[in-house]
């Protein structure tokens, strides 16, 4: 329709990256480099440094000698560098090539004593107080290239199952199912209207909160569209202090109709956290060299191994469980939630992998999940992975209009304030399932990453908001 | 590293959507089609459905015979069915498959009159008052359709110039450079701790804002990382009424180190819109059916044309307003912001397309800009577009340490406040810019859409917070 004959995309201006230059692999050709100096050695004859700009993992040795020795006198670690030069064949160990560097222009200076990332080996809670700048330490970019990579290796994956992308509210009139721990959202400012102020609470005619999840809204959009996806912020004012909560985190979460078994739900899930790790990238690499062996071991034969993953039932779990109950602080008993000990001894030693545990009793699950013909279990699964625990949950969602009713009911909610939702099963309601991922916690368990405040940019936790 | 051997992710055991149903273009072979009825004629010999998806704005007729036909006897419009058939050369016109049904499941009845989709064409208003439904009309589907193959293009223009995805934080201790109009967060439950309890806003242990935008964020990762990009919700409490604003909107910003003037940044800009028109979808060809043909005329020139788009700079926009000053309500001044008469001006009748204008007074600018050597202009821009307006604004972001602290004061903002911004400039800044585009505005533009509310599944603005 629109002429083929565009302006091309690639005339704009941004200069070459690291990355590019070095898979360019093209020896003396003249070459502008940008970037950070990570570290700079001088002696008398010559000067070395290592400069990054963040685009990989690989870094670029610069060397300086006669004039540009001269100019690169003053350069420290942290300064930001343009570097004219010419790429050559490298004599060191560990690198292809290296910049022979020709002119030096230092771009920004770093000479204070304040700079925070002075040394190569920094400990976490420091770098968490200093998250402006933590950025620039190999691991932090790595994992915040392996997110990129990660969301687009998930999206491929739910593009090529034919699912729509769809941006949920974050704003919502849905208080978490009534599970409390939510954030109220207000005005700043009070209305100005000349006649008498509203309530702050009434910007939206009703009370306003930060979403928990975005399932209710994507099935509503499954009713119409029949496969939605989303990754979308999530927020749970949780007073938790824990290696897997954020009081802001990113959640996977995907609903589609025409689905009719848990099993189909867990094989989406499958599908999706296979695909992003079919071509592990050289971010994990860096981020591998610093995991245990231990969790490494078992992440490999998880993702290597042809097998699909082990589902077993919530009534086999704790059956199982209560045959080692002496392994056990508590032991495990039918109706109970699985304890954190009980999850972990599931997946890392009855599995040894991941395993989807489903079918939990009605009474410990959400109203919206389907209940099954037992009438006492629901159609449901958490997956658990080892070493991290829960990475995903999801269901089938209960399309009959009589028994959502039912559920509501016993969860103790309103129907009204269900009615948007509820309509979605008397319109031509269809059979639909979905589950949600912690995106935090996916990173975790691919990079072996201790703490999910470590796998966000800026992370937030009760007591803790800095930027 | 890891196995190609894998799991294979097309083991996924979704059914084929009609969107590949009518792509793979097989007769003669048998098929299941899930989906829903937009319309049903029924005839003493057969009846005519035509049932759809929303895989994509192609529908499939089905035609029931014999024995479908008295299984047919019940569907309505809206209501879900499985059907099993034939598809098989059609001899109606529009399409070139039909499906001949040999057996009918119903799998959500609809026929109820409250049913809120029964006609076909529902007016603006109403459709808002019954958002959960509204994507099963064709336009609203098609419009969410087109959010997520424009997502995907600018991702992909992205990637392609190296940009990192980020996910900046949602909940911010900035207000919004002090410019109000933004909301407030807080838990909804107080602290439950045995000491006195905390004042809810003490969850972060400071006052919690919506993000307005991402950027101040980004400029700390793009220090680190060079280039990073995102697609994030943004929140303004502001009480207008208007079809270009809503109270949350998703807006694409991008920043980079190592840029040096305003054209380098609007080339990255230029090249992200232009990229995600260059194969438009034939979701957009539905939406252009509807939309006002000098609308279409103006998009299609800008877009096919490969003269790059007009830049002028703010002061010749005065002149240029001044010598027409006739064609105004209120005359323009150097020094005052341009009105909205005068932006429509510039772009549809001076220009006659979208153009950068550039360069404004550093009064009437955040702080953040980086001032030109006049002293009294920054070096920014606006992107105006024909029939909506300001569809994208950025600048070069002020890199020097003390003009940023000098544009603080200026802006009464207290240092202390950004010092963590500040820092970035203290150690190994780099020169950078980058910018901010309305993503429900970038819909609105391409596709005609009168209001942004209609760009969005959900819109929020002020008294309206539905589902």
């Amino acid at each position: 329709m629109f002429a083929r004959r565009l302006f091309s995309t690639s005339s704009s201006s941004l200069p070459p990256t690291i990355r590019q230059i070095l898979a360019s692999n093209t020896h003396s050709t003249p070459v502008q480099v940008n970037g950070w100096i990570k570290s700079i050695r001088k002696q008398a004859k010559v000067a070395f440094a290592v400069v990054t700009d963040g685009s990989s993992s690989q870094t670029l040795q610069a060397v300086f000698t006669k004039d540009a020795l001269a100019e690169a006198k003053n350069l420290t670690n942290g300064a930001c560098v343009r570097l004219n030069g010419t790429l050559a064949k490298s004599i060191g160990p560990g690198q292809d090539v290296e910049l022979q560097v020709d002119k030096v222009e230092c771009l920004g200076e770093c000479t204070s004593e304040e700079y925070p990332i002075q040394k190569k080996s920094l400990n976490t809670d420091y770098l968490r107080d200093h998250c402006n700048f933590r950025a620039r330490t190999d691991s932090i970019a790595a994992m915040l290239r392996l997110r990129s990579s990660t969301l687009r290796g998930l999206q491929q994956y739910f593009e090529s199952q034919e699912f729509c992308y769809a941006h949920t509210p974050i704003i919502t009139s849905n208080d978490s199912e009534g599970g409390g721990e939510t954030f109220s959202v207000t005005p700043s400012a009070p209305a100005t209207s000349s006649t008498a102020p509203a309530p702050h609470s009434d910007f939206f005619g009703r009370p306003a909160y930060l979403t928990v999840s975005s399932q209710l809204h994507l099935e509503a959009l499954a009713a119409s569209i029949s496969r939605v996806y989303t990754i979308s912020p999530c927020f749970r004012a949780e007073r938790s202090q824990t290696s897997r909560h954020l009081s802001e985190f990113w959640m996977l979460e995907a609903e589609w109709a025409f689905t009719n078994s848990v099993e189909d739900v867990t094989r989406v899930v499958e599908g999706a956290v296979r695909s992003v790790m079919q071509a592990p990238s050289v971010d994990l690499q860096v981020l591998w060299k610093d995991m245990d062996p231990v969790r490494l071991e078992a992440l490999r034969r998880a993702v290597e191994s042809d097998v699909p993953w082990a589902r077993i039932t919530y009534t086999q779990a704790v059956e199982e469980l209560q045959k080692h109950s002496s392994s056990f602080k508590v032991a495990a008993k039918w109706g109970d939630s699985l304890r954190s000990e009980h999850e972990q001894w599931l997946a890392e030693r009855l599995i040894g992998g991941p395993v989807f545990v489903t079918d939990y009793p009605a009474s410990m699950k959400p109203f919206y999940m389907r209940l099954n013909d037992d009438g006492k279990t629901v159609a449901c699964f958490d997956l658990l992975v080892p070493h991290v625990g829960e990475l995903a949950g999801g269901s089938l969602r209960e399309e009959r209009l009589e028994l959502l009713k039912d559920a509501l009911r016993k969860a103790g909610l309103r129907e009204e304030e269900y009615a948007w939702y509820v309509e979605l099963r008397k319109f031509g309601g269809a059979p639909h399932g979905g589950f949600g991922l912690g995106f935090e916690r996916l990173i975790r368990w691919m990079s072996g990453i201790e703490n999910v405040r470590e796998c966000i940019a800026m992370p937030r936790w009760e007591g803790r908001m800095l930027l």
